[in-house]
């Protein structure tokens, strides 16, 4: 299986191209609209036909490129929660696993940073990947102030989903803002501070407190990506 | 073997720490000064001991963090060619190897970019790796405008060297300035337009002409690191 990070600057957005070399199809996770031309460029290169496009979540600081691929390749697009959002072709649902070729994507319903944020976790070879989104960051979270997040939720989708999965798992989150490119789930279960508050309360009271400021896209961002980007 | 690669967001820099966790000890390729803190939160988290600061070469677009770690952490560093930078505790020199733990980095000069430009190649578990500075980037190479660079040795250290690895050789570069994290050499023999320039003599025409503005630090940034970042 050939896994590929790519990085948007403008928002720190990190994307995952992730291609069956043998059966010649590939999706993709977190893509951002205006890196298409490099998604595209790559695909080609590869020549891997795109047959999955996800987001993680309804992001709030870029704007997706889930609508652009589908037109662009025809690829079928996958976000959200079951009936709530339509613009996708496929609701995530956690338990039903997508299949790309000889790659198996497991969908984990991992809620708190927004109430349709999941996570997909990749086994290849004997490696597993846990693309977290905003759920898991290096040493971080995502905050739970907007978009229907939770501070409770998000505690027990780390505590109960995401730290189950084993130490050596490699953690491949939607964005880091010092450069750090990708960490494991043992590392975040001894280092990340967050993950080591030490009852739902005091995490719900800590991110309480966090008065961060906007994402400054995100008054565009989250109707635009509520239509895959498209509106 | 641990490869962690790293970003500098001002710089487009990527520095990459290899780890031998069983013995415990450390390299650091192309580290960067401003990121220090950074590096040292990641060697105590990880329990290992920094044996080895090398830098490609003198770098014109930041400052090294070679003289900051061995000041924090007595590494040894390593930079350039032998007698003529004597900031550094060892010059580099193809053929001689440097050890640390169980991590061999060979050493291959690859001048052009500058005429102290060094790659390392480095191998675990089956994998190889090129960590090529400036030399070869993702679809691109280092310009030779500056720093005794020279289109036509670029082109020799290319072909005769670096694509002379493996088609499965992980290309780790010192930048990227689209957000591409990695490469293979097989990927950059196919599709990167400079190494498809059909002579030496098309290729110095093509570097000749492309009329680049010098790097932003560049006044501060060579002379500092001649000096190991530290004058």
């Amino acid at each position: 299986m050939l896994v590929r990070q790519l990085f948007d600057y403008e928002t720190y957005t990190y994307t995952y191209l992730l291609g069956d070399t043998k059966n010649k199809v590939a999706a993709i996770i977190d893509p951002v609209d205006s890196q298409i031309d490099y998604y595209m460029q790559l695909l080609q290169e590869f020549g891997l036909e795109l047959k999955a496009a996800l987001d993680t979540h309804v992001h709030a600081d870029h704007i997706t490129a889930l609508g652009s691929l589908r037109e662009r390749t025809g690829t079928e697009t996958y976000l959200g929660n079951p009936g709530d959002l339509d613009c996708a072709d496929n609701p995530l649902q956690e338990g039903k696993d997508i299949l790309i070729g000889d790659i198996k994507i497991e969908v984990l319903y991992t809620p708190g940073h927004t109430d349709d944020s999941y996570s997909f976790i990749v086994n290849d070879n004997g490696q597993q990947y846990a693309f977290t989104g905003d759920t898991l960051l290096i040493r971080g979270t995502g905050r739970t102030d907007f978009q229907n997040g939770n501070a409770n939720t998000l505690y027990e989708s780390l505590h109960k989903k995401l730290l189950k999965l084993d130490d050596t798992t490699i953690v491949y989150p939607g964005h880091d803002y010092k450069g750090w490119t990708q960490s494991t789930i043992g590392e975040e279960r001894q280092y990340n501070p967050r993950l080591n508050i030490c009852s739902k309360e005091r995490f719900a009271e800590f991110m309480a407190n966090l008065n961060l400021p906007n994402p400054k896209f995100m008054d565009v961002a989250v109707p635009a990506n509520r239509s895959c980007g498209k509106n």
